[in-house]
Order: C-alpha cells, then sequence, then structure tokens
C-alpha cells in the first residue's frame, strides 16, 4: 500500500506516491525566526526575504540576469519546532510535527548556514528512540545516540539543539568549512545501538543547509533508498513526482540499510560537488546522472525540469539491475505548460502497469 | 573463449584479448560531418582538423607548449551512424555497425559538445531489444525503454537521436552544465524491464563527449566491469591492452550487472574529476589509482603511459579480493619504444600462466 | 584480544586499542635524509624545518595568520627504512620496523613530493610475501607482485624503491599530478595472486605523501575497514583515539578485503578532495561526513578536534547497519583541556559495555 510521505501543506493521499509542490504552497512555508513551523512542517524561507538576498553572492554573475532565481537569505535566525516519532498504523515508524502526522521520510527542515535549531521532540512510542543528525553542530549531550545517554525514552521528550555556522578563516589561517549540504536525520537507537530497526522503519528525513545566496528551487523531493525500497514504499509503486518544463527542481538523494545503490536519472544530469549546479565554466567537477551510493550517503542537485528534452514520464530508478527489477524505480513526471504528459497515460502508467 | 571487443580498424582475434590501436588507425576513424561512418566505427575526429582547432581553450596554456597535443575541434555537426544488436554464435549479444560485426562492448561512439548524432538501429534478435544513452539529451521519444515504447521489435529499424550542448549560462544567471562526460549506452528491455538480461548478455558500449579544446589520446581502451567479468571475458583471460611508453592512453571504464567494484591501475594515477586530467595547479580534485563504482557509473581518464615508471606489464584489477581472484584482472602492456616489455613473456605471461 | 596497531614512539598496549600521538612525540619522529628511521618507524618531518618552509604555499594565506600551522617542507631527500613481514603469535601477520614488533596496521609511511624512498624488506614468514604500493612511482620491478617476480622469498631481503614527484607541466602542456596523497601500501601474494590472504591477516599500512605547504596534523589515526573488522580488531573493541579539543586531527581511511563499506564520523566533517581540507571560499568540494568506499580506497582528512561542538565520545563507525551492529565502531575521545570528556565514563563506557 503506497503511502507518501509528508509535504506541506499536505498533499492528500495519492496512488502511486506522486507528489507535487508549486511554488504557491512553497511560498506559504514562512516561517518567522524563533516561530513554531506551523504544522511542524518544513522550514523554509519567505520568498520575498530571499528576494532581497544573496543576488551578488550568487556564482556567475546571476543577480546580473534577466530574471534572477531566488536565493537564500543571510541566516542567523534562532527557530523553534515541534518533532515527534510515532508508531504508523501499518507498522512503519515516522517522524511527525506532532502525533497522527509522521510520515516517511520525515519532514525536510532547511536551515541557512547560521540558524540555529531548538527542537522538542516527543517520543510518542512504547519503545526507545532518538533523532541524530548529520552534518551540523551539535554538542555530545545532542548526539542522539544510546552510548551518550542522549536518546528519548517512551513518553518523553526533550530538546535537541542544532546549530549551523558559515565558512570562515580560521585563526591558524586554514578555512573551516560551513554547514551548507544536503543531509538527514535518522534514529540511532530502535533495535540496535545503531538504529537499524528505526530506520528500516522510516524513522529518517533530510536536512538542507543553505549557504546565502544559494539558489532556492521550485519544487523539492526527497528520493531514500532505503534497503530495497524507495521511502519505504513497495516495489514497484513509485514514489512518482510532478514538475512543468522549466521548474527548478531540487532533489535529495539519501541512502539507509544495508545495501549499496546507484541514483540513476533518465535524461537529466547534474555536477558531482557540493550543490549540484556548475559553479561557473572553470568548474572541474563531473557532470554524472548516475552515482553509487551507501548507507548515511547523501547529496543533492538542483535540475531544470525538461532541460533540453522536453516533457516526458522520465524515470529515476536504481541502477544495480535486481534492485531496478524488483522495483526500486519511480517517475519525474514532467508536464508540458498545459499539463500534457508525451506518452505518458495516467490511467495506463506503462510503466507501473508493466510490472 | 576471449572475443575481443569491437575497434575501429578491427583487430584481427587475439588471445587473450590483447588491443592496440596507434595514432594511424585514429586517424583514419576520420568522419564527416552528415556522413555515415564507415564500417560503422567510432565517430572520431581529424587530426588536421583538431590540430587547428581548440588550443586556446587548453587548461594550463598548453598551446604555448613545443608539442601541443591535439585537441577537440569546435562541434555543432549533424551526424548519422547505423548500429544494430545481434545474438553472437557463443550467445553473447551485442551491438555492432552491420549484422555480423557485433562486439562486446559495442562500438565506442565520440561526439564534441554541440554535435547531434541520429543513429538508425535495427534489432536482428528475436526478441525486443532498445538503445537508451546516459549523458545525453534525448527527447522521451527516444528514451529506450519499455515504458516510453520506445524499444525496437525483432525485425524493425528505428531512429535515436541524440544532441549535446555547450555549458552556457542560462537566462536566470546559473550556469547549465555541458554534455562532456565519459558516458556509455546499453539496452533496457531485454528479459527485465531494465534490460538485465541484455546488459549481462554484452549490450552496452562507451560514449566520450568532448568539449572543444578537450585532448585527443592516442589509444582508447573500453574497460567494463559487467557482473564478475571484464567485457564479458572469461576471467583470467584479460583483456589486456598494449601501448608504448609516452602514448596518451584514455581508459574509459564502465561498471554494469549486480555488483560493486573497485577499479584499480598499478603504476598510473589518475584526477577524480571531469577529465581525469589536472587542471592546473590549484585544482582540488583528489588523485587516486583506486576508485569504487556500481552499475552504470561510469568515468575516464588520460594517462601518459609509463610516465615516471617505464615500461611493464602493469596489472589492472578489481580490487575485490574475490573478484581479482577470479580473473577480473588484466594487463597495460606498455612496451618501450624498441616493443620490448621488461620482465613479460607474451609466450608465457606469468600473471596470466599462474591463474 | 585487541591489539593495537604500531605508532612511534609505540604505545603500550591498551584495552580498547585507544591511541594517543602528542606534538612531543611528532617531533621525535624526524629523520634526517637518507638517514635509517630510528625504530623503524614513521618517516615525518622536523617541526623546525617544517616552520621554515612551505608558509607561502599555504592556501588562503595563512602565513599571514597569527598562529600558522607546521606545514610540509620542499621534499626531494632520498630516505632509506627496513620493514619486515612478520607472523604474530595470534594468527595476524604483520608489518613492522624489524622482527618482533610488526603491527597492524603496519608503520605509517609519511613522504614529500620528491622524495625517494628505499625499503630494505625482509620476509621473517614461511611464506612468500611482498610490497605492493598505491600512488607512489615504482618501477616495474618494484611492483610487489608473482606477476612481475617482485615477491620476497621465506628468509629473503630485497630493497622496493619508492619515488614521488612534483605537479609539473609537462612538455605538451599538459599538467602532471603530483604524488601527494593519503595512499597505502599492503600485501600481493599471501593466500593468491592478490594478496588476499595476506591482507585479510593485516599485512596493510598507510602511506602520506605531502606537498610542501601542505598543513601537518598534531595527530593521526589510521582507521582501515579490512572485511568486518577495523585494524583487524574484535568487534566492538576500537580502535578509540584521543585527542584534546583543538588538536588537528588527521584521519587516515582505507578500505581493504571484500566488502563496501560507509565511513561516518559523528560531530565532524571535512571536504571530499585531496587535501580533505577546504582550500578557500571558492571550493566547490562537497562537504561530508558519511563516504562510500571500497577494498584499496583510501583518502584522508585533517579536523580540528571537537569545532564547534566540543569535548566528547564521539563516535566513528561504518554505516551499514550490519556491520556497525557486528561491531564496526570505535570512539574519538576528544578531551577537554583540563583532560575531562563530557558524559564519558572510561571504567565504564557506555558504547563499548551496552554490547
Amino acid at each position: 500500500m503506497a503511502s507518501p510521505g509528508f509535504r506541506a501543506p499536505r498533499q492528500s493521499a495519492r496512488q502511486r506516491g506522486e507528489f507535487t509542490m508549486d511554488r504557491r504552497s512553497f511560498g506559504r512555508r514562512v516561517l518567522a525566526g524563533s516561530a513554531v513551523a506551523a504544522g511542524g512542517a518544513a522550514l523554509s524561507l519567505s520568498p520575498a526575504a530571499a528576494a532581497q538576498a544573496g543576488g551578488g553572492a550568487l556564482a556567475g554573475g546571476a543577480a546580473l540576469a534577466a530574471n534572477p532565481p531566488r536565493t537564500a537569505p543571510a541566516g542567523g535566525r534562532v527557530r523553534h519546532m515541534r518533532l515527534c516519532a510515532e508508531r504508523l498504523p501499518d507498522g512503519r515508524m515516522g517522524y511527525g510535527p506532532e502525533k497522527g502526522k509522521a510520515t516517511v521520510p520525515g519532514p525536510p527542515i532547511e536551515l541557512t548556514e547560521g540558524d540555529t535549531l531548538h527542537i522538542a521532540f516527543e517520543n510518542t512510542m512504547d519503545v526507545p528512540v532518538s533523532l541524530h543528525v548529520h552534518g551540523v553542530d551539535y554538542d555530545i549531550a545532542n548526539d542522539g545516540t544510546r552510548l551518550t545517554r542522549s536518546h528519548v525514552e517512551p513518553g518523553e521528550t526533550r530538546t535537541y539543539t542544532w546549530r549551523t555556522h558559515l565558512p570562515a578563516r580560521r585563526p591558524d589561517g586554514t578555512w573551516r568549512p560551513g554547514s551548507a549540504g544536503y543531509w538527514h536525520y535518522h534514529d540511532h537507537v530502535v533495535g540496535t545501538d545503531h538504529g537499524t530497526q528505526g530506520i528500516r522503519n522510516g524513522l529518517y528525513g533530510p536536512v538542507v543547509v543553505r549557504r546565502a545566496g544559494d539558489i532556492l528551487p521550485d519544487r523539492q523531493f526527497t528520493i531514500v533508498f532505503n534497503d530495497m525500497t524507495i521511502n519505504n514504499l513497495p516495489g514497484h509503486s513509485g514514489p512518482d513526482f510532478r514538475a512543468t518544463v522549466g521548474d527548478r527542481v531540487e532533489i535529495i538523494s539519501i541512502t539507509h540499510g544495508e545495501y549499496y545503490h546507484t541514483f540513476h536519472l533518465h535524461g537529466h544530469r547534474w555536477a558531482d560537488n557540493r550543490t549540484g549546479l556548475l559553479e561557473g565554466p572553470g568548474d572541474v567537477s563531473r557532470i554524472i546522472d548516475n552515482k553509487i551510493c551507501g548507507p548515511a550517503d547523501s547529496f543533492g542537485f538542483q535540475i531544470l525540469a525538461g532541460e533540453n528534452v522536453g516533457a516526458g514520464a522520465w524515470m529515476y530508478h536504481c541502477h544495480v539491475q535486481s534492485h531496478s527489477d524488483m522495483g526500486m524505480v519511480g517517475l519525474l513526471l514532467v508536464a508540458k505548460p498545459d499539463g500534457t504528459i508525451p506518452g505518458y497515460d495516467p490511467h495506463h502508467p506503462p510503466g507501473h502497469a508493466a510490472r
């Protein structure tokens, strides 16, 4: 039974896990500093604020363009949100903004370098659980592991604090990297001291930390290769994602579990670097459309949907042959401006029907 | 039974799959724009045309060197070629320029950013087959999948069109990557909707898209780790490749099938970036001689054969211990200018005999 | 039975493989050019010499900093060292400076681009063994393989010569990469022609080649994921490593054997490039805290222990769930200047005790 992950504002349940998030809903995800996210949804940015910010920092002089993309404004805010872990009726476990709203993957969390986030985390389950994060700064008491006694007992609530920072020159003259990246959070204690059962059941979600001036997407999709599933969906059931030609689509790829995978997307490519975007003509990054990844690896990139190739039902899948054959496949459905998708019949989706 | 892949002009059959391609044969691979490749072989460049082109685009001021290497001229041509899929007598399947000439891997296809290629593709087999490509541009009707009904029934011919483009600044000021890269094509429908049996049997080949100014090699070798084979050859039978000290050798590494591998070459290293070449002293790319890769990953690099290390029988192999022990090993045979290879007896090749 | 690897000066045996190497012991590892390393330990640099060198070459103008880090001086020396292979009483095999002092991993070998190293290598075992190295230059007679008859029979000694070189422009104008990198050496003949039994039993060690001006660490730790072990230690027994907040810690990560792994470190990140350090604000390298790697892959990076996160018992582990559950876990114990580690009780280390 396909059960799509959580997005803000949440979509109604869909067959085959099709998602869409347009610029309007993205705009509504605005979160003022220090406020609790309405609905516990993704922390995001005001387009208005973004429009004022960062153009000068955009690589390649995008600020001079006729239609500059929205970019991330300066960080530095202190934010608060609620998150809980719960058992879902079908046996999965998920993170969500409150009991009854958990999803797999958990809600995306977006920060800008310099932001601090306090997460009031409630364990509504009957076993200990935790929140362990990659990429951002946290002191050892926020590690989210049993080793450091930073997990949460059933019925308890604790606040995890994550901090982020900008790149900067250190006193010794070397460079400290910033926190920007496509990261993720996950349980570290359910089943084993490494959260093997928690992760297997769905306790994971994406974290994006942007640099001021980083380009913001129109749509954002998270694809987690978790053991032999995508986002814990059954094989051959997606998730599928929808965009319109020209949309700036951000893909967040995360791997979990036991196996290695290769993430492949048809008809589109990205740069194998921090942003997935080419910084300019001198950027030596390899351009790829296929990438090997193992558990806890994560990367992200932005594409313009259908750029140079047009509309269509573009497959993405794990390219390990047995994995794709078992159904680790979904569609990036790129529509023309009139909403049509050449060769794609939503009532008889051939890619899924054939299976 | 070792059966070497196709090269242009084709070498006579060799024991243990030894290949050589010298500058003269490379020169004969010239293909005029819009012409059908003679023999359906690799699309390539006139050295004369190349000599006129691109020196100024060469990173590091190579144009100022006493003996500048040949570089890729500007693209933009419209090209045509024929390709067929056929069953080989030994049970393998291969792509080739015409029936009776298929090889494993299929013929290398070389393009320069800006080129368009029309491939008249014939299915001479008794099962549906397709041609799916990585890295280049194609509309959804050229996807080469059953999902998009872009495969080819037995006995049928269809034309696949691939396009390529240069890096360019988008209207919004960001950079669109160019098509340059070490890519590949493969079947996507034989056996399963992901071509698992087609790929397993040999339906794959390399695609190189160069940027104008990219350096052209003297010799080019394709090494495909496909399940537990190299280029579908039996274990412990190569393929071996021949070069002379100082030759600019290009290795195209492609992985297919079910397993992950690590590609290792003795005595030589490369930059882990787009070209495998260092762009200059400021290039932060990691220099490596070993790289993990999974199905459909591909990369390429150029080395000067024997640079700093001299002539010899230099092993390359998968470094997963059981895979190398099962024979995923070949030799880069680097000869002195007089043709000798220190310590190597071609009549009693110790590396192979010992197995 | 945990048996820690060799370090210079060697630590007394420790429970759970805890290591420490401070600036003083690092200083004592000085090796004059052409001299035999005292104790056969790591080849390293005089801090005094380093202080004089390379500041101007430091990326980002570190030479202007108030407290510039020590950097690698120019290479070009000819060095000599002894190394032997021996069986350890517990069944492992190890490399060491002399019989009775072998360790797993073998002693770290440090060079600077331009250095030449002659290793008088003795086989004290009862089976043929060899020394095969990644990354540096060696002619075919120093390949360390049976194929090239460059292995060593029981009781025999032979000298292996390794050379290194600086990046330089070639006569044709292109750039030759330098030898700098985080490399490694290993057996290539015990058990199979690829040294599968030798490597499995512990015949491996790290090689660091620095570029003049590269920043030198305060502490250096080698972590080898070898089959399902770390440094051939039993599961759930480390090794653990000790540092103080602010120490410049260098981690050398090497993978060997049969399986892929993902290397993950809690609370710290690094740049996925040659040095693991960001070259400056324009460096597009991805910042990561998790990396997939396969047999013979190696990489290294430097962190400031506890930077932005403070002291603590920071786990590192393979993130493949079954591997971490089986005990591929260790601790980076980062103490406050007063020596305390928040939340860590060395008499009851919860991470290990819980298992």
